[in-house]
């Protein structure tokens, strides 16, 4: 059974890599270069793609800078710093990019369509702190409704599944997961800050490290 | 009230987008080079966007032809020509592109929440001949349900509308509601052929000429 992968190269998407294998599938990753401040991360994707050995790593190229709206493709927005768990579960944050899971699970469904995947696995985790409203469960129905109707596999009874294994899940819980899939976490990326080391104190940072202290571990990927 | 409207540079969303200006938007039109066979296409939604005056084009570039699956992304696959109308209502065209409406929705629903837009117009036709399963109502319902969920203005209860003023008419019909609106049809494109002039022989020439035909009209494009 084919699958398509979305993978950013973080924590998330790179675990989420490893259990479609583990469920048995043959892995096409999916990765996008939107002009993202943190275009860091898709030299992770390319290295994970490489040493796990999809069948084939797409990388789809498109500039969301065009209109901006959000602190990872306009840099004169800011990036919130330095924040506790807590102040990053009171709102959607400027980090917040418009349609971006929408835009992704799109090109995700097409590519999966054409070499006839039955699956497409997202990382998304509702339980982050981050409160993106496309992380969450009824988004992910929403989005499979699409699937279904959009489609000429979907029309003809074969719809592609939207497999979302971490939505549920804790950051810690995730770690563990990943941990029992030999997922390696040095090659993986979250700082969104744009450096060619992780910054450690913006929110995606503090969430990874504050995950890997509560279990014990060493997060390997450089720090400034 | 702001709107954004997907703008192919072909008779259908060109009739949307002056229906826009009709019912009061405030209009920024948005096209999609997706190295399709028939860029031809783009220079007419400029020269349309232009010609209107809308208040932003924005054209987004990304490269479909990465994995193909149409006759539109993949020049190895035949155009199919000189088919009658009900030749062309027996299944899902080869025309079909995968996903092409769910990623060019998707992109217009991050353009309109960036810029605090309240409708997205799109010109899709479920009685066209073609088939295609992103361009029925149930599609385009589950569509809106993404755009309520999917994004923080939809969680805060302003989702943005998706408005298919065409979904119910007839290719004649659309072109007697162009008249009335004004639209400069010398000025769309509707070939799928990739050529300097019409082909007049696939699909989409055959639908428009057979729509000009039928209400006694001139079509001012050339044709080959």
């Amino acid at each position: 059974m084919k699958a398509v992968i979305l993978l950013s190269g973080g924590l998330d998407s790179s675990t989420v890599l490893y259990q479609a294998r583990a469920d048995g599938c043959e892995c096409y990753a999916i990765s996008f270069d939107y002009q993202q401040r943190h275009q860091r991360e898709l030299q992770s994707a390319r290295l994970i793609a490489q040493a796990f050995g999809v069948a084939k790593h797409q990388v789809v190229n498109f500039d969301l800078r065009l209109w901006g709206g959000s602190a990872l493709t306009d840099n004169a927005i800011a990036l919130p710093q330095e924040r506790s768990l807590d102040e990053m579960s009171q709102n959607i944050p400027v980090t917040y990019v418009p349609a971006r899971n929408t835009i992704f699970l799109s090109f995700a469904l097409g590519y999966a369509e054409t070499i006839g995947a039955q699956r497409v696995y997202i990382g998304v985790n509702a339980l982050d702190y981050s409160g993106y409203p496309d992380c969450r469960l009824d988004y992910i129905q929403a989005m499979q409704e699409v699937f279904r109707l959009g489609t000429k596999q979907g029309r003809e009874g074969q719809p592609i599944a939207i497999v979302a294994p971490l939505i549920n899940l804790k950051k810690t819980e995730i770690i563990q997961l990943g941990n029992q899939l030999g997922v390696p976490w040095e090659l993986t990326w979250s700082c969104y800050a744009g450096g060619d080391v992780a910054c450690g104190v913006c929110d995606s940072c503090r969430l990874r490290l504050a995950a890997f202290a509560e279990l014990g571990l060493n997060d390997l990927v450089p720090y400034a």
